[in-house]
C-alpha cells in the first residue's frame, strides 16, 4: 500500500471508530458520509495528511467531478454555470423560488477534509435521504459546490458565490494573478472556463429563497459547551489595519532611557489596548495583532519603526466600525503621547452580515426538533459564502464542533457523530423552510 | 573625476569648512588630521559615501600601511605582532613601562569616517606634535591600531585587543566562518597572518602603565550639552536575553477574546516594563527590545509564540546583573499571569569596566588645563578596545561629539574642531600620565 492509501484508510477507520449507528436513520446515512468525506479527503492528500485543493486545479476538479456522480446517485439535475459552481437540483412539488445548501470542496494549500466537503456532502446528504425515503419538499432545493472559497491562489476568494450574486469585477479579476504568477484567464482556462462566463454565472436572485451552511466552527466554543451543532448569529466582516509607528532607530548602549523614540514601545501600549477594547463594544467584538515587524530588527539597535496589522471583527456593523474608530484614536494618541508619528491605513472592510431572527428561530427549532438539546447561539468569525450570499437573500449557518478548533491544517477534526447530527439538523431546517412548517 | 574623488573632496571640503584655525598650536595641526582623515577615507569608500573596510581584508590592510608610513613621519618605531596590532613607538626618556592610546581602522560593512581612525589618528598626532615640538616625555609612548574591533566579519569582535591581553582562545578562534563560510585560519592567512601569531601577541601588560582611547560618542549626549570632548566613566558590557512566549495560535474571528493565550499580548507587556525597570535600578543603565519576532505571523492568526531580545547594559556590574534579574522575573510573572510558557536564555554576557577614580580625574583635568571647560561625564554603551585593556590595566576613554548620534552609517560626522579638541586634551591627559604631572 502507499502512504497515501494507508492516510486515508485511517481517516475512514478513526472516522466510523466512535460512530453511533443509531444516528443513521430517516434516509441519512453515516457510513455514507464517513466514505464520501473519505474519498474526497484522497484528492490532493499531502504528506502531512492534509488537503491540497487549490482552486481552479485539477484537484478541485476531480472533488467536483466526483460529486457529481453522488449526485447523479441522488437523483439530482445537474448544472454547471460559468464560473464552475456546480448544482444539483432535486425538484419540488410547486415552482417556486429554490432552497439552497451547500460550500466548497477546495482547500488551503495544506488544509483539513471538512472545512468545505462537509457542508456539500451534508447539503447532498439531505437530498439523498429524501429520495430514499421517497420525500419530495414543496420548494425545489439545490445543493451546491461554489468555486474558490478559500482564496489561497489568487488571495481573494468566495469567488464563485461572488459570481452568482453578480458581485465579481471582471476587470478586477483580470489583474489578479495566482502564487506562479498565471494571470486568471489563464488559470481558469485550464478548468475549462472563461471570463465570460463568469459574467454569465450571476443569477436572477428573486429565484433563491433561502441559503444554508453547514460548516465547521473553527474555533472551540461549541467543543467547551459540549454541543454538536451550534446556530450561527451573524458573520463577522474583517476589517484590516495597517498599522506603522515611525520614531527613532538609535544605538541600544548609548541612547539614555529618557533620550528615546523607541516605535516597539508605542506599539507594545497599542497591543495592550487592542486586546482590552473589543469587550467594551460588543459581546462578539474581536480584535487581533497577528503580524509585527520592528526595523531595523536588530539585538542592539532601538525600534525605529514599527509595523503591524489589526484584524477587527463583529457581527455588527455599527459596533465593528466603532471599535476600529476606537483602535485608530488609540494609535493617535499612544503616537502623540511618546512624540512620534503613526500611519494608518484600512487594506480589508468586509460588511458583516446578521443571519435574521426568523432564520435563526428556524435553525434552533431543528436542532431542538432533531437533537432535543437547547440551541446554542455563536458568531462566526471567518467568511464564509453564507456571507455573500446572505447579503441578498435570507441566509442560515450551522457550525459543526471542531476539535481543538483546528482549522487550515490536517489535524482538523469533528467526529461523525456531530456531523451527522449537522445533517440531520439541516434536513429539518430546510424542510421547514420548503414546506412553511 | 570619478565619484569616490568627489565623495571624497567633498568629505575634506566639509571637514575643513568650519574650522578654527587657531586650534592649531602645541605641534597639533587639524589640517594634518583632516587630511589624514580624509586619506582613509578613500580606502574602502562605498557608492553612499561610508566606509568598509572589513577585518583581515585588503582595505584594512592598506589602511594600516598607510598609518605605518604616517607613523615613520612621526617619528616612531613600528612593530606589528602576529594578530595585525600595529604598535608604533616614542620612546620616552626613561625605561618605564608604556602608555598606549589608539583604536582602530576596520569598519563596519558601510560605516562612517570616524569610529576608529579619529582613536588611532588622535594618537598619532600627540607624538607627532611631540617631535615637532621637541618633546619627549618620560614614558614611553605607543599608538595603535588594533585588529578587527568591529567584528563585521566573524560576528565577534575586539579581536587585536584580545590577542593583546591574551584572551583569544585559538580552538574557539578557528570554529569561525566568516559571512562566506571562509574559515578564521584562511581569512587571517590572506593577510599574511597565522594562527600560532595570534598567540604570540599575547603582551607582558606589566609593560603598560595605561591605556586611553579618543572615540567618537555614538550618541547625543555632548551634541545636547553643546560639549566637544567629554569624560567616560565606564564600559556598559551588554546582556543579552533570548525570550521566546508560546502561547497558543487560533483563528482571529474564531477565538473569543477570553479565551485566547495570545503571546503577543505578553511580550507587549514585557516591552512595557523593560522600558521602565532601567531606571529604577541605575541611572546609567538602558535595556532595549531591538528584535521581535511572531509566529505565524499572519493577519488573521493569534500569535502561538512571539521572539524577543533584551539587550541590557550598564557600567556597573552588580547593577546590570539586578536589571537582567528583573527582567526575568517580569517576563516569568507575566507569562503566569496570562498561563503560557517563556523560555530565557542568556546569549551574551559582557562585563562592564568602570573607569578607575584617578583616570577619570586625570581626563577632567586635561579637559580643564587645555579647553577650559567643566568636564562632563557619561558612560560608554558600546564595547570599546578600552574595555578589553581595562579588564588589565588603568584605562581612560574620551569621547568627541557625534553628529545626531548617529554611527556606523556614511552619516556619521563629528566636527574637525571637536577631533582637533580631543587631541589637545588626549596629549595633556598622556602627558600627565607619562610624567606624572
Amino acid at each position: 500500500m502507499t502512504s497515501s492509501v494507508v492516510e486515508t484508510a485511517q481517516f475512514h477507520k478513526k472516522l466510523i471508530s466512535d460512530y453511533d449507528y443509531s444516528l443513521s436513520h430517516s434516509g441519512i446515512n453515516g457510513e455514507r458520509i464517513a466514505e464520501r468525506l473519505t474519498e474526497l479527503s484522497k484528492i490532493g492528500l499531502t504528506e502531512q495528511g492534509g488537503s491540497r485543493r487549490i482552486s481552479f486545479s485539477p484537484e478541485e476538479r476531480q472533488a467536483k467531478e466526483l460529486v457529481k456522480r453522488w449526485m447523479k446517485e441522488a437523483g439530482l439535475v445537474i448544472r454547471e454555470d460559468g464560473a464552475g459552481n456546480v448544482f444539483g437540483l432535486f425538484k419540488g412539488k410547486q415552482q417556486k423560488p429554490s432552497v439552497l445548501s451547500g460550500s466548497h470542496v477546495d482547500s488551503v494549500p495544506n488544509g483539513g477534509h471538512f472545512d468545505g466537503p462537509l457542508g456539500v456532502l451534508a447539503a447532498l446528504e439531505v437530498a439523498q435521504a429524501w429520495k430514499e425515503t421517497n420525500y419530495q419538499p414543496d420548494c425545489p432545493f439545490e445543493v451546491v459546490i461554489f468555486t474558490d472559497e478559500e482564496g489561497a491562489r489568487f488571495n481573494g476568494g468566495l469567488t464563485g458565490s461572488r459570481a452568482v450574486t453578480g458581485e465579481i469585477e471582471i476587470e478586477q479579476q483580470k489583474q489578479l494573478r495566482d502564487f506562479d504568477g498565471k494571470p486568471f484567464e489563464e488559470v481558469i482556462s485550464e478548468d475549462g472556463l472563461t471570463l465570460e462566463g463568469f459574467t454569465q454565472a450571476s443569477r436572477d436572485l428573486s429565484e433563491i429563497s433561502a441559503f444554508v451552511e453547514v460548516h465547521i466552527e473553527q474555533g472551540k466554543r461549541l467543543e467547551r459547551e459540549g454541543l454538536s451543532v451550534g446556530v450561527v448569529t451573524g458573520i463577522a466582516g474583517p476589517s484590516w489595519l495597517n498599522v506603522t509607528f515611525v520614531g527613532e532607530a538609535g544605538h541600544a548602549g548609548n541612547t539614555p532611557m529618557n533620550d528615546r523614540k523607541d516605535a516597539l514601545v508605542a506599539a507594545s501600549e497599542l497591543i495592550g489596548k487592542v486586546e482590552k477594547l473589543p469587550t467594551q463594544v460588543s459581546s462578539s467584538a474581536v480584535a487581533t495583532i497577528g503580524k509585527i515587524e520592528a526595523l531595523p530588527n536588530g539585538v542592539n539597535v532601538i525600534p525605529g519603526e514599527v509595523r503591524l496589522t489589526v484584524d477587527i471583527r463583529d457581527i455588527h456593523e455599527d459596533t465593528k466600525n466603532s471599535l476600529v474608530d476606537l483602535i485608530v484614536k488609540e494609535a493617535e494618541e499612544i503616537a502623540a503621547a511618546h512624540q512620534i508619528t503613526v500611519n494608518i491605513t484600512e487594506t480589508l472592510n468586509v460588511k458583516p452580515v446578521v443571519v435574521s431572527e426568523e432564520m435563526q428561530e428556524k435553525a434552533a427549532k431543528a436542532i431542538e426538533n432533531t437533537l432535543g438539546v437547547q440551541p446554542y447561539y455563536l458568531p462566526s468569525g471567518a467568511g464564509h459564502d453564507a456571507m455573500v450570499l446572505g447579503r441578498y437573500v435570507p441566509m442560515a449557518m450551522l457550525f459543526t464542533q471542531s476539535k481543538d478548533g483546528i482549522s487550515h491544517n490536517p489535524k482538523e477534526w469533528s467526529s461523525l457523530n456531530d456531523c451527522v447530527k449537522a445533517v440531520h439538523v439541516l434536513k429539518n431546517f430546510i424542510e421547514q423552510l420548503c414546506d412553511n412548517k
